[in-house]
């Protein structure tokens, strides 16, 4: 199958869930891909190629979904794995950032020594929604001077135009709704 | 280096965190090795060189830590990936199974649709401790009539025996305590 192929029926297979975690989100069950042997082998392919020859060291993944894939990216081009948590997860020093949701704000948080300045780093997601979450967890990259950073998504959702927000970075997202 | 040599190196720059996430608790802190990509490079590939030829299906990876190397794992030998998630995290119909901790009870939960009765399974995390957690694991790949279930682990707490509540099955450690 070529890639074009692929891609819709991965799209096809994306189970939806109305209403979870609450009223009027349309979630995206990624589940039901990722338990396919040759979905996964596909996704990670698919997510990695792109960064094969960028001299990445560093693959920034925010917890806990975007620790799936981000780890397999990680490996498959080289690179060293950090994670983004959730705050009280990480046991030493950390910086931290406080960002507003719809409703309420969170925290995410890094360990102080995950990064130096002159790492390239790939930040991973498995989902771009309004671009609050990625745009936090660079905010929190900012703390090591980090000059070069890539962003690579496995959903975008378009309408919610988080891509604008991110508009000074190279952006990719695998599948689009 | 050879194996031997690079587990000592690996092992040495775990770090070590006194009394978290509570008193008494020596913390073993895997950021210190997951960050260095030749580091991140020999664990994937020391964790999945003995399940390459097994047939397995489905890496199954217990949230959060574990999907980090069970992403990656499940890549490198060509699985899909299924994750077991703390409750309210899982959107569709899940098995859930309630397990005794040192003070309290904790709680997971599987997708009904992650598995099949026929699938070969590795059961993935991070540290393998007293073996509550791995046992609560198997308990939920009972359901669905899973008669072929490997362990991988990347770091074992010897002293705690963990190895015998589950010595039904093969398991492995890449790093002992």
């Amino acid at each position: 199958m070529n890639q074009e192929v692929n891609l819709k029926i991965l799209k096809e297979n994306i189970r939806n869930i109305p209403d979870f975690p609450k009223a009027g989100i349309q979630f995206k069950d990624i589940t039901t891909i990722l338990k396919v042997p040759e979905f996964f082998t596909f996704i990670i392919d698919s997510l990695s190629k792109n960064y094969m020859n960028r001299g990445i060291t560093k693959v920034v993944c925010i917890e806990s979904r975007g620790f799936i894939l981000g780890g397999a990216i990680a490996a498959k081009i080289g690179a060293g794995f950090v994670p983004i948590r959730k705050p009280g997860k990480l046991p030493a020093a950390s910086y931290s950032i406080n960002y507003a949701l719809e409703y309420g704000t969170d925290t995410l948080e890094i360990h102080k020594d995950a990064i130096v300045a002159n790492d390239i780093i790939l930040l991973h997601d498995d989902l771009l929604a309004t671009g609050g979450t990625a745009m936090a967890s660079v905010e929190l990259l900012k703390n090591f001077g980090s000059q070069k950073i890539y962003l690579s998504f496995l959903c975008e959702l378009d309408f919610l135009q988080g891509r604008k927000v991110l508009n000074m970075f190279e952006v990719e997202s695998l599948i689009h709704f």
